[in-house]
């Protein structure tokens, strides 16, 4: 049993109220909370010392990406963040002072670059490690909330930046996709999105189940970036760049589909906007349910090979 | 340094927006989301395996406890609880997962007594325990909510139910006050409120600092919970049941001040509201900014004895 079935089956039973418009089971929970035109978005996500990010590791990138979790989220359901909690899980808190001092000192840059407010949190004792979970507020426009489930059959499927080998560093650096999200819902019909945290092999087959789909990647379209050539280059035991592109865990890019007919307009209008992050269009949805990819050899089946935290 | 100077520490330096009404240091943040007449609530807050409940713990009475512990900070608001997100650490989601599906029939419980929805969730690795971080959302009406800042010189301190002891079974037990604050709100003007997670001593003081005054209690009035009394009996090891019910955990009750000549409305009204819970009115602020006890000896003064995670 791997974390997404492990909390998959947890949360079947749940009872949702009449003002849950979306819950468990995308980026973000999506609410009605009496506002005309907006949602309330909700996001929960936690780094752990040893597993997210290495006792070694600065804290202020630790910090950065205990919130830039969150809002890569909420980038993927098109919406705004707004505001941030944090609860701290510390062995001791004379030990972990300076540390959390400067986890802190990145999470306030980290929210403050898109606006959102740190405003409260809890601390208990987690004697063995430390543990950061941050949940997250935001709004999204009731028109322009992109859901996993809207895909549909021929729609074009696009994925933003570089993938694969995000270990070797992108991984605590990224830059939640929330400008070109943002940027994406009002000038396209997006309908389906997720930010990619466990590789295209899992993500897509969460966009695919969702609505109800197959797909057919191009291989060739994948963009492999740099970290993963790289890595396969210094290590024989590392995985060929073209699966680390596929199976990494952690690029937090925007993967979305959208009507094939924009597709030529979207690459087009996307150069001129963010003339220095990569969009590429990587293949198309199809009937069925499988997630195939077409190489030089012909086409094979995908599994689900993406990074599972618990394996 | 304990688990409160430690997040006060940290959540110094933070950068608040001009839509956070209230940020750290109040039993919740407050927040405005652009409704007219109400404000967000937001809280978060954990449990830890073997700290706040036992591995053989009933894992449905550790799920109540773990959403309660939060509904209980949004009663002390004044306000009313909505969504709940949970992240889970988790050692092993094979060896844990029959008591997760116990824990969430707890926590969805809970949640559904107070109309709450647990809309999502994540799940990463906890290698040595479970930790169960929940956060939730509630609304007040903007009239209605009551922040620790608020008590004036000379109001009347109440609080609900009797304390002490909670250890022997109420910790896990408890019903988060939720009904009992909102009847308060509608009907009387409470001056300053907060609920009793570390103890009296700890918990008036943050009121007292919050709102620049000093108090007295009255022995005597100081309502001593049965299992206190029963505590100290069974164990000479244990504390005096007054000790108890001043320093214990875990109470969960509330604890606000009101207009002294609102004193004896408030105590008639409630024994027909509430005729099975106690309230009692246990002394009175004033000038100054020490807590004094007064019984059968004198005036003492009280120092920051309450449950103080990191000792």
């Amino acid at each position: 049993m791997n974390e997404v079935q492990l909390i998959t089956e947890l949360t079947k039973g749940l009872t949702l109220g009449g003002n849950v418009i979306v819950g468990p089971g995308d980026d973000c929970a999506v609410l009605d909370t009496g506002l005309k035109s907006e949602y309330l978005l909700l996001k929960t996500d936690a780094v752990v010392e040893g597993i997210h990010f290495e006792s070694n590791a600065s804290p202020e990138a630790a910090g950065r990406k205990a919130i830039n979790r969150n809002l890569s989220d909420v980038a993927a359901m098109g919406g705004l963040p707004e505001f941030a909690l944090v609860t701290l899980g510390v062995p001791s808190a004379e030990k972990y002072f300076d540390y959390l001092r400067g986890f802190y000192k990145g999470m306030n840059e980290a929210a403050g670059e898109f606006g959102v407010s740190i405003v409260g949190g809890e601390t208990v004792k987690n004697p063995e490690r430390l543990l950061v979970s941050v949940a997250v507020t935001g709004k999204v426009e009731k028109k322009r909330c992109i859901l996993r489930s809207g895909a549909k059959v021929g729609d074009a499927i696009f994925v933003t930046g570089e993938l694969g080998g995000s270990i070797s560093g992108k991984h605590l650096e990224f830059t939640p996709r929330i400008k070109e999200a943002r940027w994406l819902t009002e000038n396209f019909s997006i309908h389906a999105m997720i930010d990619l945290s466990d590789g295209i092999a899992s993500d897509l087959k969460h966009i695919l189940t969702a609505s109800n789909c197959g797909a057919e990647l191009l291989a060739r379209s994948i963009p492999i970036s740099r970290a993963a050539r790289l890595n396969a280059r210094a290590e024989s035991s590392s995985k060929p760049p073209m699966l680390a592109a596929l199976t990494d865990g952690e690029d937090f890019e925007l993967l979305f589909t959208i009507s094939p007919k924009c597709a030529v307009p979207l690459l087009d209008t996307w150069k001129k906007q963010f003339p220095s992050l990569k969009l590429s269009c990587i293949g198309k949805t199809m009937e069925g349910n499988a997630l195939l990819l077409k190489d030089e050899n012909g086409l094979k089946e995908l599994k689900g090979h993406g990074y599972m935290h618990f394996q």
